[in-house]
């Protein structure tokens, strides 16, 4: 049986591949990441969901066993009504249940990109879980490029992260989801602006342990034999993309690198032996 | 005869679109923005050249005289020898003619995203017109997130700017091409930062300049009898795309929105009556 595979708009998803690596180490994983068309943020949910389909659809051709949608926005655009031929794993709904575990005082914020918070996912998801909870969001579209610029640790960034949260540190919120794969990069920063009696959820770890879940109750089949192997597909060609992947990564590290043309069925070089 | 085609990859095209009206009032034109998948200023030049074929034989299935590409990073791909069945604009070109006309000290930057940069596509363009030219670039990726987020006017925006362009403010240059079509938003901060001895060059005013040339040389059709209308199609659906379109071109506006897939011929309902 083939590989789990992950993917998200671009580089943001290796912080969910790398929570993975690290809960099922003997696991293999294949990666997308659509950076041809990359961020899926700012689009609509109609292009997104087209976009999820061509993802799952191309993943499919290499059996993996299973997909997790990394990204946020892909994932905020995913019904359970959708079927895809293959178990697709969301973050939104791990996102909001380890939200709901960890808040005391029931005063839960979202940060996210326009898209996720534009289609309040969260705030639904949060509100079946108990319809009393209290929830306010905030859009940090500029979070992603800095990350990506890679001034994670610039003192511009940690401006714009004040100005972002300054309304929510008003609301007296006791948790605070991270609600998009680029955030957990500058969590110190938001930690820090927050305040340390603010929880933090990052989704990568929600939904590793969703996975884990699913494997113990047998939905899911995990082969720890198969070898540990991570192969990184991408849309385009980049070799920034390589450097800020392998960044992330750290300190495991990726075995191969491909391009992916959607468009075109894949040679399957991969997995030959499996 | 059909109107004349301009595409980016987004929103920032409407700044030449604007100089393009002001230049050719009567004209009419039909403008394409490809915002399900921008930025292009990241992508690949393999990628970007993709991107840029098909959004010419969209546009060529409306009947357009000539297609200004007004991105710069698509610019940067257009080679001489590409020949697409109907006049083809770039805006490097116009942008390297005008800082040469107007040096005095033969000392040019340019400020262009990542893939406008490493194309070194004005350095080349420049050199070609005196080999003795000093040329010096900075790629400034953040620019564009800033003015799509709307925080042009922001002081985080001025700090980023005065970041960006710390280097090149050592190396006395007296021209600064905006390689973006982005940047001419900003550019009352860029010319603060770099001081008035400094002109800016906007590639806007010079392809609207290029095209009147060819125009009066007998090489582009004007009709000015067309009607002046604007019509806008843009790949994704977005609220607020139209909201920052409409914001940079009035006084202007624009006469019919439609939403265009590039895998499909185009209804051509636009110009029935032309």
């Amino acid at each position: 049986m083939g590989p789990i595979g992950v993917f998200d708009s671009g580089v943001g998803g290796i912080t969910v591949l790398k929570a993975l690596k690290a809960t099922f180490p003997q696991e293999n994983f294949l990666y997308l990441g659509d950076t041809a068309r990359l961020p899926y943020g700012t689009k609509s949910p109609k292009t997104v969901f087209r976009y999820l389909t061509q993802n799952v659809e191309y993943l499919k051709q290499y059996d993996v066993k299973a997909v997790v949608v990394a990204c946020n926005s892909a994932s905020s655009v995913l019904c359970p009504h959708h079927t895809f031929g293959v178990p697709v794993y969301g973050v939104i709904q791990p996102g909001a249940n380890a939200a709901f575990a960890k808040t005391r005082t029931g005063r839960i914020g979202i940060l996210g990109t326009r898209t996720t918070v534009q289609s309040q996912v969260y705030v639904k998801a949060l509100k079946n879980l108990d319809p009393d909870l209290f929830t306010i969001q905030q859009a940090c579209p500029l979070l992603v490029p800095l990350v990506e610029e890679g001034w994670e640790n610039d003192s511009i960034t940690t401006e714009i992260i004040v100005k972002y949260l300054e309304e929510m540190k008003q609301q007296n919120i006791d948790t605070l989801i991270l609600g998009c794969t680029h955030y957990p990069v500058v969590k110190e920063t938001i930690q820090k602006v927050m305040g340390e009696h603010v929880q933090l959820i990052d989704s990568a770890d929600a939904i590793a342990e969703d996975l884990a879940n699913d494997i113990a109750q047998g939905f899911l089949t995990f082969r720890p034999e198969h070898g540990g192997r991570i192969d990184v597909l991408a849309t385009d060609d980049g070799a920034f993309f390589h450097h800020i992947a392998s960044k992330l990564m750290n300190p495991f590290s990726i075995n191969s690198w491909e391009m992916a043309d959607l468009r075109q069925v894949p040679e399957k070089r991969l997995y030959e032996d499996i």
